[in-house]
């Protein structure tokens, strides 16, 4: 059993869009992630999903209004939730929480489709 | 959907050692608590559990050697692993991750054992 340093581990890659595997516990993968620029709209049909901003500032775009998160602040959006993440600074470092079978595009398959995650 | 954030929500509760709920996604919840001094060895069956460490320093008492975590540090306890968190600081405030079966003293009943849990 090992501790996760989190600013060490987001030291450790460099690309945005791609989340890397920081742990898992039960059916679900913590990763982390960092943003940058705008993602594209999608949704999980079976997935709730978390975001626990780290750094940076992070627009969740959602249909019904966004809303933006500062560092300590997380927020879960629903299975089924249309959603679309934007960095509102150069970088947004976050944990995600979700469960194993969660694409990163959810039900848009894109170039942006990670289907084999990285460890760290 | 509303987001959580974390310093205002710690704000709202101040006993120990009782979780509260900030969220719930899948099976899960995201609680949110206050540790001071040392809880009771315990293990969960069934339930790996996720400690994140926001503030104040988290020591986490293991069969194996105890591992000590600072803010921006997390650990995942395996299901069946004996553990005993332990305050170092005079208070720890802790985000922890679990299934919603998960009762905070694990296998042993004790006159800590929250069995209602309270939302924030």
């Amino acid at each position: 059993m090992n501790k996760v340093n989190l600013a060490e581990a987001f030291e450790t890659f460099s690309d945005y869009w791609s989340p890397r595997i920081a742990g898992e516990l039960n059916d679900s993968y913590v990763k982390l992630a960092k943003f940058s620029g705008k993602f594209d709209w999608h949704h999980h049909e079976h997935e709730d999903e978390l975001f626990l901003v780290v750094s940076g500032r992070l627009r969740m775009g959602l249909r019904s209004g966004d809303i933006d998160l500062e560092p300590g602040e997380l927020i879960i959006v629903p299975r089924g939730t249309e959603h679309c993440p934007e960095a509102l600074t150069d970088e947004c470092h976050v944990i995600l929480l979700e469960p194993k079978s969660t694409l990163n595009t959810g039900n848009v398959i894109s170039e942006r489709t990670v289907r084999n995650l990285k460890d760290l």
